[in-house]
């Protein structure tokens, strides 16, 4: 079996890549997808339609191209990684981790340990709380043995 | 028939009172239900049981007493509003708008106009954005007619 | 059993009063949920919450709230009566006789004889085909008997 | 991952060609799946097993027939996308919304401006809405990156 | 909790009145649902919409009408009693038996010994066999206690 | 695209041969799955696990055994044909068309025409009704065009 | 909103009788539901269809009566406490917990510290772990203020 | 069809390295899946992040790691046998038999003699019951026939 595990949340930091890169490494069964994890070109995703003057509806618009990709994406994986960084507000990230709760999709937290409290909601639906890419690798390799 | 509507987010403004009253003073068909709004009660949900030293199995096991309730309310209303404020991470609120996505039940959000951009995942999915409490009576006023 | 039935599409005659007055003349044990079937009012359903100046938006606004009412009362009916009149396109109707079909609600349609070969897919997974609310009574009444 | 976008709607101009050439052309790892677009085939898809001599029964059976083959399609696809022409009454694409509405399948919509206002309700179950199939084509590419 | 049983199957003897006699007598907790049991008019149910010529279509028409019926009930119900008599076929017995099964309704069958081998896939999806209508009851006051 | 076809019901013609064979010289890209169709090991199907001595607990013992295997092929198959001969009860048959109407898979009907009338409610929710192993190609045919 | 507690496991001692006495005194908005407790007549529960001299079959009857109470019971409740008591295998506990896991059902255990290791399988699914029955009356207290 | 088998429950003797040995002998379309049966680090599973003073939450946070894995395969199995041994509890061998019974996925039990009493109800959900590790080779033997 081949694993498919979602990536989910902070896009400004490498976790991604170290993820893959520890996964790759240990040669495990593995296979990550994601949401686009570039700012700017998810933000312009649905202008290609024509771009609506009210910003209000230009979000929404992109955002409803973006998760066309992201709801199947989410709905297909055995497992999803939500990740907490320590700046903006990831409310997609915790959205993300609400829709896997309410499918039955196993995810794990990924996040430091000075925002336990606010995310102790998001903790509790979770199979897991990491604190580094390594804890999640070491995860992974002990999931898919 | 009488709509349930589950009040999600925000508990340190009265944004909740104000819908309730607006309700009331029109005569609408509608009950809400809530998580426990009590911001010390809520974290210490789970310490009858045993209080933790860790603070994380604290809040994991206080959540989880939470969970019973707002899971078991947030499966059962017709309608929800997620209410996110100006101050604090919010996370739980994101993750209910999640949840209510994924099971197909439709929820409005309530905020201001300067987070729009950072909402837009939750936003996407949501049937309507009120700015005010008064807009989600009007809204409830129409949608029980 | 109190039967909920709902009534879909034209807007135009009075076909649903006459179903209606029909029922409640034979003491049915039935109740009927509708859309708003005012044509204006539900055009400007989301105005409230700021009436965008793109037509497209506007619709769009209008029509999720409109959804919240019809997409509730749709999955709470027990049977759906989906009418097709002479004029317009009706989309919303068959998009209405869709949904049913794929949540397994049973429905029967409601149209003249002049429209049976485009309605022949929607009539295809109808449960019966009437084609004046006189016969929707009758049908009702053995129904409920 | 392969994507398998089914194509619903009008059948009497080539935009199925167009989107099928553009995905090709990119590269795209799409699938495209349809329900028998030959006109006359399809009418006559029950003949086969006993012509009825009435029309509804005709229509039925063959539509019968025929929806073995959309609904399989329909409940595997990733994603669809349902278009409206500007002829007849196409009550059988707005039907196939409806039933990706219920079922959670994202679809998006392919129609000109002109015939926006009697969409609405499709439109805003829809994750987008183009005007081309070059838009579409467009939306493939980002959404399968 | 009032308990929804309904009695499926043969109409040729008087089953469904010995057990709901029964029950009565023992007032329980119990409410019977059921098909139309009157052979003509069940199969006339259809003709008000124009009786077809040919007999399978006559069939069809009238199964579909009974079907919103028994369906919807059959749905609703907390557990079915399946009936096989000593004579005709009985198929829909049997189906509704196959639909109970894979919907999870409880079943038990009602049959006599020398029917046990034909009825045996049937019996094994069931939670009991009974020979009586007097043993029904015993089940009732037993499960409803 | 390869369909997989469950053929249920009679097992003492070669309608299932014939199928086959129709199917293979027209090359068609189907895969057919069946329960065990030798009757005198599928009754013995459970007896090394011990045989009990009473015949309606052998029988169940049995039809357990021989329903993992049933149970499994028919929730996975894309289509159902479901064949009643002139002899015996085929109860078994009619369970299945019961359960694939509850899980939403289209099943067709393959039988005479003299029995028509008893098989009406199994025929009602079929998608179509065969009366040759022939037209059963024929549709095969069409559906997987 | 009252609340339909399932009460499942032990039956050799009054911790039910306990819960029920505590939830009175607080005047709980909660309704209890259970299996049949008494022991003998639990395990004769079919006997009354002919009492089978196999141990094994005798057992098996008896259990598939019962579980049409209890799953039907289990299926409705809101919340479910599993009681794992000092003595006796209690797999039938452990069964009901798996049960509400895959159904989604919150569910809370009851049981002392000298069987947590065993148990904790059980307890991972599990949204609390409480000791005694004042803890589940405290919990009910909270759940349902 | 390669059938996928969950061989859950006792860790202590080789009945899964008998039953895989049977398989591959006869050349058996089956996969086995299994949790991690080695005891020591199916423990320690979650002490890589960060192990807890308290044996409850070690306990707790090694078994949600260790149901990331479990649930996952569960899930996917096409058939479950679950063992019972002569020793310890086994409370999660019969929770994956809860587990599977709510999902609708086939379980055999393998257990002696002795013990059919307690795990009646376990085995009333059941599809059989066998005694030893060659009788399950041969049920899947033929059951993949």
């Amino acid at each position: 079996m081949i694993w498919t595990v979602y990536l989910s949340g902070e896009i400004h930091t490498d976790w991604r890549e170290q993820i893959a890169a520890g996964a790759e490494a240990a040669g495990l069964p593995v296979e990550f997808t994601s949401a686009n994890t570039d700012h700017e070109s998810s933000d312009a995703a649905g202008d290609f339609l024509g771009k609506p003057d009210n910003n209000f509806w230009r979000d929404h618009q992109s955002s409803k191209v973006n998760a066309i990709r992201t709801k199947t994406l989410l709905e297909q994986c055995d497992l999803a990684v939500i990740r907490f960084g320590d700046k903006y507000k990831q409310w997609n990230a915790a959205f993300d981790a609400g829709y896997c709760a309410a499918m039955g999709t196993p995810y794990i937290t990924l996040h430091s340990d000075d925002i336990v409290h606010p995310l102790k909601e998001v903790d509790a639906a979770a199979m897991a709380w990491a604190q580094t890419p390594e804890q999640v690798v070491e995860l992974l390799k002990y999931v898919t043995a």
